[in-house]
């Protein structure tokens, strides 16, 4: 017996059997909407009856190179007997003609395969009969020019133009405005006017056998999953290609068969905030395509109601039926042909970040999910969203209403931005930095020389390359709004002018891009940035900490970063780099003057006067935290970060030296050459502390080690500033911790130092405040040698930062606008190591160090401070290695509660 | 009973039975020098009656804070009854007295400890009878007022000068010269005054009760332990502190009474060549003291075959018995006394490298080690030896015997290097770079500051510090002859002089240090290289590679470098830097020129105009390696080490413009406006290459990757080579080795592009050429992913250096004169890493990437290339790993071969 390769909507029980009962697995045989099609039939909603033949059917078919797997046809043709039979009509009989639609429908929705073929069935005898059955010709001509035209362009690949003019010169003829005044005969004219043009351009007569129609139609269908823009696309999106395209043939209804007939898109619930409240668009007696088109004025659905209010009952109903079936927010199509209502199509809907956190917190409100799905049905980056700049809704939908949305491509990094177009990096800068213009960097597309303009831009738009094209990488690496590959954009750099079909943009008009949607607009749209307060948000993101196991703490450098980190949900400070605050205005002298001199008296009395400074910045934080654990790193970066930069203090040397050469006045002489003096006694000292290469020098513990009394001055000012805070009642958790270690003699030398400090300020102050020592790991030595380490340590604090420059080698500033985006492009890495963790080797180094330092000290609290604490696809690293916490900016401890939480729903499902 | 903390020299059996039978343990408690005496007596050699106290006795002692442990003192006296009883005499006897020495006798010789007491048990009464039974008063006063004077200094502590006071004063009132002129009165009457001096300086009479001499000798000797200069030494040389000294009660025996004694010291065979043949001194009718004193001429060993033919026959025989039975070559001392040879101490001699060599091979022929025991004879620093200049040796035998010999302290780094003395860096450094002075650095200690100083010298001399102190690291890091801690050398830093004793060293004045020995001497001494062609280490190291396991590689550029390495026993070249061919004079204008253009036809023709060059290169390099492997590594440095510095551009362009503010004629004008231009040319592309850190920047795979003309080039380059001199007969093995991989997908790329050039350049000339690919593995990142990296690689070089860098997160460049030192001085690294393989850390990341590597790959072939590759301990680590090589620079390969020698031997030792 032959394979099934066609399966009635009526017979999804036996398509879930042959796959295994996996519904993923149904839509990969039938496709999203074939698998939804027969859902609903399984359910009891009114479908019109058809069948579909499986994306086997279609990758059997590629793969013959052209032929119909065996068997088939047959069972095409048996299908469509079956659908006879429901529906009383037969396919290409005179007196009671069956019209089908043939569409493409793959597992995912996609653009760029052949869509869809209407009225197939129709030939000039069963249109007479149609005509004698309906009695009305106006509606069966065009009907059938419909299929003459769509036959030819998507299943001949005929150009839509040919078949628009002689829409057009009919108009004319006729004398009327629109189509919809055109006559019955003139339709008629049409349609043999349509197939003159299809026998001139193809050399063979319109088929005019409804079975060849649906041959044709089925194999363009099968044809088209290898058709160019859907090869493309499915590049860019990373969709396999072994997937295929299934066909669904479903009878035709028709939404425009009089006053009782209307057709319509909804969603059951609003997509952009989520309420729970029909939205969607009708038209009564009118085709699906006509609501869509825009052409004529669509009705709100609340209309519905009233024109037919059992309908609009029926309607609702069903929709209620379909999520709670679903246990979603549906996206619908429905056609009501002469009083009856069919569902054409059902799917998932599409909806803002808003939305989809709403819907999914009163949906569990609802009974109809529990909180574990409410969670992950809201993505990381839809709590990202809260947080970038996004288009005002309403401006966002007048400007769309007004025809300003002029293109849409991939939306490869988020937000919105909006600014003046310039067409290359040297201008973008020049415009953003000189005249403060907000600028759109807009290009074919982007290559490393464009970086500085990028950095410049506040977004990005090209109109070629994918998701892992350089405009997309750079853009998402600094965090620019972008959208790529807008095909229908056309730049012509010799104009300087960009052209969306009959639209012409020149460099600095302004236009607006939306990095979520992908979307180009003309002019300027106004942005909020919407509010992370959002009661649904704060709902889900409460019942996410209920699954979570990874702690999420936040890095905060200043008490008012400390309590914005509270507000959003952080359980403690992860990493204040104490060094901050060297460069605030009031500190930084007495810094350099530590720095600058050689005498140890002068180098503590500069000390001295940081100290109280200091203090405050500690009491501060630790107010803020008031009950929760502070992490203070001590001082980190290299000395000669708090100098001139070298290459400035030579160009300022050099200017004096030749204003020397003119400088006639004795006064102005002296004053030069002091000035002289002073600037190269500040260069001698940095020449003297300058390194080859700083990331790996006298930095971290090393400058600790070097320059004891500057970490003893922090120590005193943390311990200071904890009995003062413990004395005015707060509850201090202050974690002491040791940058850059990587020998175990590091850690010991300082710990020593730093304990003994620490006794001598609480005995002064007469407070005893539990604190922690603990050291980072951001040295692949330090990971390896944990066991060692772990044995000085309470705590570890991954620094995956420095840990991924030293385990790959890379020096992220010069490499994150150069060769790593080389790498990328090429594919030689897949993700920007900086960004997600690298599992295999940043990644393993981790794992030997929890285990190492865990089976030292299995009480050891493990965290991670790098920026990864805030990437979703490495807080599944963290938890899946046991970490203790994620710390993140503050601004992403929603984004890390709720991808905590998905990492520990998704290893309970993976372990159950 | 009491624990048994006595031994007779007949009771070694017991000693060893009670340690458990190793030697070693027998020499840890009872000391060198008493196993030593014990060992002699078992084995018939007659030595004079006498037993050892324990070391368990004086940490016993210590540890009590001054009491005798229970038992001992019994114990001693009834050792003592023993030694009368074989000796026929009786301890405080008039008649017949017994006399003893105290010496102390720790496992390692030690300087600083309480020596030797002579001659305890002569009192009043004692010295009566003796002189009673020589009949020889001057013997017996000059025997009993060396009693009291040594016990008076090293027991009692009394400043030696007083005693010394009286001797010179009674040669002034006997009018005579020497003290051998002096009668026995005037010895008998410094002997009284003697006792004044005593008894006036600690409060009591000098102790006339031999037992008390020897309670109090013996308690002397235990708390010499514990005196600060055998701790200080201990301290430097890392020596344990509960180790423990022994102490040895020996009969006394006496050269001194007439012609018929003698006394003297020598060495079984020549400790400078090694050469068979007894080497020593001796002189009759004196006692041990005067030998080594100097004061009277010794004679040459061979005189006593004349003097005295039947004893030298027995006292040859004595040390052929004792070279047979120790199978090492004895440093021995002896006594004649009234025609009775007795050996007073046998223990290993000392010797020049080159007598360690000769020795080892001699004896291994003679049949009294085997080959085995020959190799691990020799240390790896022996061989280093012959590499280094050292002093000619007559000179040196001459300068000592002229009193220029006036110091000595650590040997800390070897070689031997002459030069004027200078006190600070800054004169050092000026001398050297601007006067071309051969310098010597002597500091009483040094710090970073004067590490200029120190690379600027040719050797450096301190009087403070031990072998971790700043200048003995700062010296080995860098090969400088040093030696360390002369507590002699007395430097006055005001006056700019040194004074030893009475010898005034002024600035400019002329020294010669030998870092070998530890030894300052006056004025020039000419040095020699030793020949490392000498056929008694040729035959070592034959001998050595029957042993070991690892293959010994050598890292060279060129065909001269190659040439040298065969010779040294080089199997294969491990490193050949391609990139170093680039920085020829006739080749680099080319690579600047390919650099500096960004059209890619002008790059093609500099890089066609470097093949030929390249081609060359590396048709030597097959040609000197004929037969062997040879690892050619592509480009790995970052572009800009090709072109000018950065800051010195800078500071030329400054000029440039100063002189453009004076210039007057337009010619001079025009011409430096052009000059301005180019050099702005260039430092455009220098600040467009700079990097923050280079090391971690766009240089090896990267390069290839980003440049990928350049490693096509060199590929080209190396088939070409390859081809032409298979043509000629040579049997060619090259493997391109790319650096820096920290993904597997750069290698796969890297390889595809490679091996495709290799293809064609193949097809071309007709030849095919064997040959492997694979790279280093100097970045964690492909260590840790080994097992993906070997599925595209035929072999590993660990580049140490690199791997070090990053595995610890420092920059060697910027860190080995600076932070490194002072964690070296501060004990928080015990080795420098750059020097010896960092185990836990870089050795952890090696075995992770053999195994993972081997897992996948058995054949896998492993090597290490790094400067690590010629450091005996590293090479150890490397032989554990189960390398396939060790590749060092050509003059290590002797080191090297011995070293991986020992690592086999050793770890057959501990397995078998």
């Amino acid at each position: 017996m032959a394979k099934k390769w066609v399966y009635l909507f009526e017979e999804v029980d036996e398509a879930e059997k042959y796959v295994g009962g996996d519904w993923e697995a149904v839509r990969g045989l039938l496709g999203g909407k074939g698998a939804n099609l027969a859902e609903m039939v399984r359910i009891g909603i009114p479908v019109p009856p058809g069948f579909t033949i499986t994306t086997e059917a279609c990758n059997a078919y590629l793969a013959s190179g052209g032929s119909f797997p065996e068997g088939m046809w047959d069972q095409v043709i048996e299908a469509l007997h079956h659908v006879e039979k429901k529906t009383g009509k037969v396919f290409g009989d005179r007196s009671n003609p069956l019209l089908v639609s043939c569409r493409s429908g793959a597992k995912f929705s996609m653009p760029g395969m052949m869509d869809t073929v209407l009225n197939i069935g129709l030939n000039d005898e069963t249109a007479q009969g149609m005509i004698e059955l309906t009695g009305d010709s106006r509606f069966v001509y065009d009907a059938y020019r419909r299929l003459v035209q769509m036959f030819g362009s998507v299943v001949m690949n005929l150009p839509d133009e040919a078949f628009e003019e002689v829409i057009s010169e009919a108009r004319r003829r006729a004398g009327v405005e629109s189509d919809a005044e055109l006559s019955a005969e003139d339709w008629q004219a049409v349609t043999l006017k349509f197939k003159s043009i299809f026998r001139r351009m193809t050399h063979r007569n319109f088929p005019e056998d409804p079975l060849s129609q649906l041959r044709m139609a089925t194999e363009a269908v099968f044809k088209s999953w290898n058709g160019k823009r859907a090869v493309d696309y499915r590049n860019a999106a990373g969709i396999p290609h072994d997937m295929g395209t299934a066909v669904n043939i479903v009878t035709m209804v028709f939404g425009n068969m009089g006053d009782d007939s209307a057709t319509g898109v909804a969603m059951t619930r609003d997509g952009s905030t989520g309420e729970k409240r029909i939205e969607g668009d009708y038209l009564t007696n009118a085709q699906g395509e006509d609501v869509v088109a825009g052409i004529r004025m669509t009705k709100d659905i609340s209309e519905l109601k009233k024109e037919m209010p059992e309908l609009y009952e029926e309607f609702e109903q069903i929709c209620r039926r379909l999520e709670e079936h679903y246990r979603d927010m549906q996206d619908v199509e429905f056609t009501i042909e002469r009083g009856k209502l069919w569902m054409l199509q059902t799917r998932d809907g599409k909806r803002t970040a808003q939305a989809a956190v709403r819907i999914a917190v009163d949906m569990t409100e609802e009974g109809l999910i529990d909180k574990a799905e409410a969670v992950l049905r809201v993505s990381p980056e839809q709590v990202d969203f809260f947080l970038h700049p996004q288009f005002d809704r309403q401006a966002r939908e007048e400007a769309r209403l007004a025809g300003r949305l002029i293109a849409t491509g991939l939306n490869v990094s988020p937000g919105a931005a909006t600014g003046v177009v310039a067409f290359d990096a040297d201008l973008a800068e020049a415009w953003s930095r000189e005249d403060g213009k907000d600028v759109i960097m807009v290009r074919p597309e982007t290559k490393p020389d464009d970086v500085h303009g990028m950095l410049a831009a506040k977004g990005i738009l090209t109109s070629r390359g994918g998701r892992t094209s350089h405009a997309a990488l750079v853009a998402r690496q600094f965090g620019k709004p972008a959208v790529v590959g807008v095909a229908a954009l056309n730049i012509d750099m010799a104009k300087r002018t960009m052209t969306v079909g009959d639209k012409v943009i020149h460099e600095g008009d302004w236009i607006s891009i939306d990095g979520n949607a992908g979307e180009v607009f003309l002019g300027q749209l106004p942005t909020t940035v919407p509010d992370i307060k959002d009661p649904w948000l704060i709902k889900l993101l409460s019942w996410a900490d209920e699954f979570r196991r990874l702690g999420v703490w936040a890095n905060a450098d200043y008490p008012k970063d400390a309590q914005r980190a509270r507000e959003y949900g952080a359980e403690g400070i992860g990493l204040c780099r104490s060094e901050h605050m060297f460069f605030e205005a009031d500190r930084l002298p007495h810094v350099v003057k530590m720095i600058m001199t050689d005498l140890p008296i002068e180098r503590r009395e500069a000390l001295a006067a940081v100290l109280p400074y200091q203090r405050e910045d500690f009491a501060g934080l630790f107010r803020a935290m008031d009950g929760l654990p502070v992490i203070i790193r001590l001082l980190d970066p290299p000395l000669h970060e708090f100098l001139p930069n070298r290459i400035d203090l030579l160009q300022e040397l050099c200017d004096l030296k030749i204003r020397l050469q003119h400088a006639q006045e004795l006064a102005v002489i002296d004053d030069l050459l002091a000035q002289v003096k002073r600037k190269e006694a500040v260069l001698n000292r940095v020449e003297s502390l300058h390194e080859q290469n700083p990331m790996l020098g006298l930095r971290g513990v090393r400058l600790g080690i070097h320059l004891p009394e500057v970490t003893l001055m922090q120590v005193r000012a943390i311990f200071e500033a904890a009995c003062m805070v413990e004395k005015e009642g707060v509850s201090v958790h202050p974690e002491i911790m040791i940058p850059l270690t990587s020998h175990v003699n590091e850690l010991k030398v300082q710990r020593e130092a730093l304990e003994k400090e620490a006794k001598i300020v609480m005995a002064e102050q007469g407070v005893q405040v539990k604190y922690k020592f603990g050291t980072m790991i951001e040295i692949p030595r330090a990971a390896l040698t944990a066991d060692q380490i772990a044995a000085y340590a309470e705590f570890f604090s991954f620094g995956t930062n420095d840990l991924t420059q030293t385990t790959f080698g890379i020096s992220r500033d010069d490499a994150e606008a150069g060769f790593l985006i080389e790498y990328m492009e090429n594919g030689i890495l897949p993700d920007n190591p900086f960004a997600t963790i690298d599992r295999d080797g940043v990644g393993a180094l981790m794992e030997i160090a929890v285990s190492k330092g865990r089976g030292v000290n299995p009480d050891l609290e493990c965290g991670i401070c790098g920026e990864h604490g805030g990437d979703p696809v490495s807080i599944d690293l963290c938890h899946r290695l046991g970490l203790t916490y994620v710390s993140c900016s503050p601004f992403r401890v929603p984004v890390a509660r709720l991808a905590a939480a998905h990492a520990a729903l998704r290893d309970e499902q993976a372990t159950s």
